[in-house]
């Protein structure tokens, strides 16, 4: 049994690679739920949604989020019924968001509602909310406190970021499972996620990070930093923002406490060496993940480096 | 000023023809919200929205309610995650429920969400739910009791009813307006609707009877009841399950302490000589509104008993 903490586009992207060449059953993904948030009165799990889509074979392949061929007659319409739409919402997108809400307003946990919805669709992994608790990304920007999808959606990454902090998550517990899984694992692999808003959520739960620094298991992260950019998303400016060199180096900074092998882009091969004088062994080779030949490819490299 | 109390489809087609000869700005309607709906924790008001849909050229013809080339993929999928899906929402009229759902939520009165709904569809009339307090029609049949919308949308109007009962009904207060706008309007149509679940549970609003007992207004309505059956509908179902003959005569009785004119079809004429034993005053024309010519036409007639 593996491992993965997962965040959105990155990560699915990769998971998509991984289920190619190691069986769903063996997977426990934990997903970032600090992103999530409520529009319209509907609890919305973007991270989740992404992740569950994307290994159902039902996300929109160019956006990396939402289903293929969504429409938006609905929030067409709310927007002339006065509603703010710069959160995308398609009418089958909707569909999830409307489950998921009845579900823990009849008392249900997320995880539990989380369960449900990927098994309907027909996932095989076990996909686990890191907490059922509210935990929320709020940055402070120029332009003051925000949500991290009014940052990231609305005003489109453009403020300049001073902090970043994960609200409640001092209280929040992880979902049964989490610790357990991460101690018993053969291996972990960090996905190519934000390590600030994505992974960095996750570890500001209380006892993941250190059930990550005790397991038995080899932990092995994929940098999203390729050149000292991101692929998609902010990871550059909140890293930044957070103190930290954007670079593969700064990844492995941030985890540096728990991490094994840190694979990183043949355009940043220089950056090895200061990677092993962390104490992490580096493995350079291409991570860009254009077609599903490199998503397997990457998988596989990564799932070779956990047996080392 | 002239008021018009208003059920869903039949009041709505006669409303479109209304709105032809008479200014939208002097008509206020007031709407049926004992059929009020709670699905997928949306609140749904089905005779409002047809109503305000019909009046804003939006509905489905065909139908009679819902938006025209209104698409279903929210439902569809929403089937998938295992919710029933008998009551039907298309995706535009989803942004409806969402709409009134949140207005409810943010503390609005549902006369409030409904008056701006209305103006934001383009309509003009003033459109007033009889109450904001909840009010449920409930029916007791052969299968237990059940709300309407399960008898009438899930059941198609196939158990025997033996009873109805408009469940807080006794405790509702009319909408700011309603008792106002009876009092001083120069008329009052009652549209062809169900006498019994749409007329019946605002009359049965307390205070909403007896201002159209006192209003020297005239009173006018359009028997939805021809030769025996209703054009759409169970209100000859209902009529005989409250105990009322389903004919022009049964509507006549149910009204009788307030109507001056009753509007019945040609087919039903030999009633006629039994509406007027009533002190009620038998109009004989056609009655059916297939067609707008034929709407526009018993809208003059009804307007023109409102001068007599």
């Amino acid at each position: 049994m593996i491992v993965v903490l997962a965040g959105g586009v990155g990560a699915a992207r990769f998971l998509e690679g991984l289920v190619c060449v190691f069986p769903q059953k063996d997977i426990t993904i934990i997903g970032n739920v600090a992103d999530d948030t409520e529009i319209y009165g509907l609890h919305i799990s973007p991270d989740l949604d992404i992740v569950a889509y994307t290994l159902a074979g039902l996300v929109d392949p160019a956006k990396g989020w939402g289903f293929r061929a969504d429409t938006f007659e609905c929030q067409n319409l709310l927007r002339k019924y006065g509603f703010e739409t710069w959160f995308k919402i398609g009418d089958k997108d909707l569909a999830t968001h409307i489950y998921r809400t009845e579900q823990l307003r009849h008392g249900r946990k997320l995880s539990e509602a989380t369960d449900d919805f990927s098994r309907r669709l027909g996932l095989q992994v076990r996909l686990l909310p890191a907490t059922d608790d509210a935990i929320q990304t709020h940055l402070l920007t120029e332009k003051g406190w925000m949500h991290f999808q009014e940052y990231m959606v609305k005003r489109k990454t453009t403020p300049r970021v001073y902090q970043v902090v994960f609200r409640g998550a001092i209280s929040a517990r992880p979902v049964k499972g989490v610790i357990e899984s991460i101690a018993n694992a053969s291996g972990i692999i960090v996905a190519p996620s934000n390590p600030i808003v994505s992974i960095g959520a996750m570890l500001a739960v209380p006892r993941i990070r250190s059930a990550l620094q005790e397991t038995k298991g080899k932990v092995v992260a994929v940098s999203p930093i390729i050149g000292g950019k991101t692929v998609k998303g902010p990871a550059d400016k909140l890293m930044k923002a957070s103190g930290v060199r954007p670079t593969a180096v700064g990844v492995a900074e941030l985890y540096r406490d728990f991490l094994d092998t840190l694979i990183l882009d043949r355009v940043d091969k220089d950056l090895a060496p200061h990677i092993a004088e962390l104490g992490i062994k580096p493995v350079v080779t291409d991570t860009l993940m254009r077609t599903n030949r490199a998503k397997v490819r990457l998988a596989k490299i990564a799932l070779g480096e956990l047996k080392h």
